[in-house]
């Protein structure tokens, strides 16, 4: 990483904007005003801009309030953070009308390196992490910024439990819990805090389950009717597919969600040898080996019928055991 | 603490027994596994001793194959570990009938010092944090000792969510990740297993989910008859309270477990204020300020009905809010 590169500019310049993704989660938050905190307090003018509403959870975070959504200002600069590439800013216009500059800070492996300047380390566990090398040495981490990373970091290790989390994410956790940052307050606001919504949602899925394969597939479904009797929302069904991951003896878990269009996407996961992008590739879909998804346009039986049964292929030529 | 009699009295002695208390946990084994293996390394005989059955998810610590139950051999040196007082080791016999010279360590702060030699650190997140410290530059800490330790703290600060968890044991785990420890694979073992029958043991107790005094108040219940249908145990309700306590709003949570002899328990935990070991004192139970339980013997809508206002005029105490 050209870390004096970054340096210059910022010397160089004055005004920043400090934007992230739609969808925001702990990481694009807590990185963007950690850096936009950080920018201010060596007398620069930084505005956080998100284009999408900030969860209710994460405004805890110290300068969540100054966040605005996508504006037609001029800046020097526009530091893109934890954006594989620009899509995912959500913007209408190119990004040289936000910024003369752009610069682009990011840790996922497929970063497409739209910056003038990139600083990209996919060993990073966080952008957060990324910032806190960024700024160690060169302005004093207060608490505010201190919660902002630590959040940061936290929320992208999953609390230290992702493949992730290297002695280096370790390290600076150590430091910020040293600058007076409590663990289990911010994670109580991070990973404590359920909607009755969400539990309402949690018990109608799982009485949804069904173990297939000798025990091997773990499958649940979402329909709109659960999500309209148990008032939930989109996010309510975050996490609700590792129930299915985590029971004992499963390998691949499988969530079908019906989506208000009669789409129905499809979650999938595993825990050690399937690759489950390669099974969401043959549905048009993507994502990684451990975590990956797809979209059927096609009936809810059929559907499952379809993605079951690749499921099944694809743990019978990974084990080389037949399934039922 | 002092470390130089430790260092010492292992020089002296030859036979050490390594024991723990009953209902073993994750901090308890990977304590007594990491000692024992590096006494055994540096030439001394070594033996785990734990009066109770060994958790299949800890199975994957290495040494806990040798783990045995209490044993009548005599040993030069007792080590007792994570034992507030010697009723938790669940021995028969006078503990100087198992070693001549009786060592405790522990992090309890109401440990009742009953060693020759005591090494009590009310402030270390766990043994195996104790344990790292008093290896440290005197055993080759080698990838079996690490993930015993490992283990360890990850259990006892709960993934580093806890408010034991200090920059000490951040620190530590950075160093332990360095010899080679993947922080998802312990994860996994540790976290992420479910039985089958927990989940549909979770399902039926979320299907009893009440929410009273405004929000402030989750109950939940777990019958006999649930269990039977689950094909689930004792094991399996673990946790299931923190479902409750979780909700948005929700102040104190309350569990109540229909045991067989028709006696019922009642778990409680706050999230803020309320102190529940004040609620459970009131039916001779006790605990903590945010977790603790009690028991009665009496039917059960009438124990719901007793509790219940108990709570709500606990938090109408604590808050000065009338509850309904």
């Amino acid at each position: 990483m050209d870390l004096a590169a970054f340096y210059e500019l910022v010397e160089k310049n004055k005004s920043f904007m400090i934007a992230s993704h739609v969808a925001p989660d702990g990481d694009s938050i807590g990185s963007v005003l950690a850096l936009t905190l950080a920018l201010q307090k060596i007398g620069k003018k930084a505005v956080p801009v998100i284009n999408d509403d900030i969860p209710e959870k994460y405004k805890f975070l110290p300068g969540s309030d100054l966040i605005v959504k996508e504006t037609s200002a001029n800046y020097d600069v526009l530091i893109a953070l934890d954006c594989g590439d620009i899509e995912r800013l959500g913007f209408d216009k190119q990004l040289k009308e936000y910024g003369a500059i752009v610069v682009n800070i990011d840790h996922h492996k497929s970063n497409s390196y739209f910056g003038d300047l990139n600083l990209v380390d996919s060993n990073a566990s966080s952008v957060g992490e990324m910032i806190y090398q960024l700024l160690d040495g060169k302005v004093q981490i207060d608490y505010d910024i201190a919660l902002n990373i630590y959040t940061s970091i936290i929320t992208d290790t999953g609390s230290i439990r992702y493949s992730n989390t290297t002695p280096l994410s370790l390290k600076i956790l150590a430091k910020l819990v040293d600058k007076g940052i409590r663990p289990d307050y911010v994670s109580r606001q991070v990973f404590e805090r359920r909607s009755l919504a969400s539990i309402k949602l949690l018990k109608s899925a799982l009485s949804t389950l069904e173990i297939l394969a000798d025990g091997k597939i773990a499958s649940l479904l979402i329909t709109q009717d659960m999500l309209k009797v148990a008032q939930a929302n989109e996010e309510d069904t975050n996490g609700i597919i590792n129930y299915a991951r985590e029971i004992d003896g499963v390998e691949v878990a499988v969530l079908f969600k019906e989506n208000e269009d009669s789409l129905i996407k499809v979650g999938l996961r595993s825990n050690e040898k399937v690759d489950v992008s390669k099974i969401a590739a043959k549905f048009n879909g993507g994502g990684h080996p451990r975590a990956a998804g797809c979209q059927l346009r096609l009936p809810l039986k059929e559907t499952q019928e379809i993605v079951l049964n690749a499921v099944k292929l694809a743990i019978m030529e990974e084990t080389g055991e037949r399934c039922n």
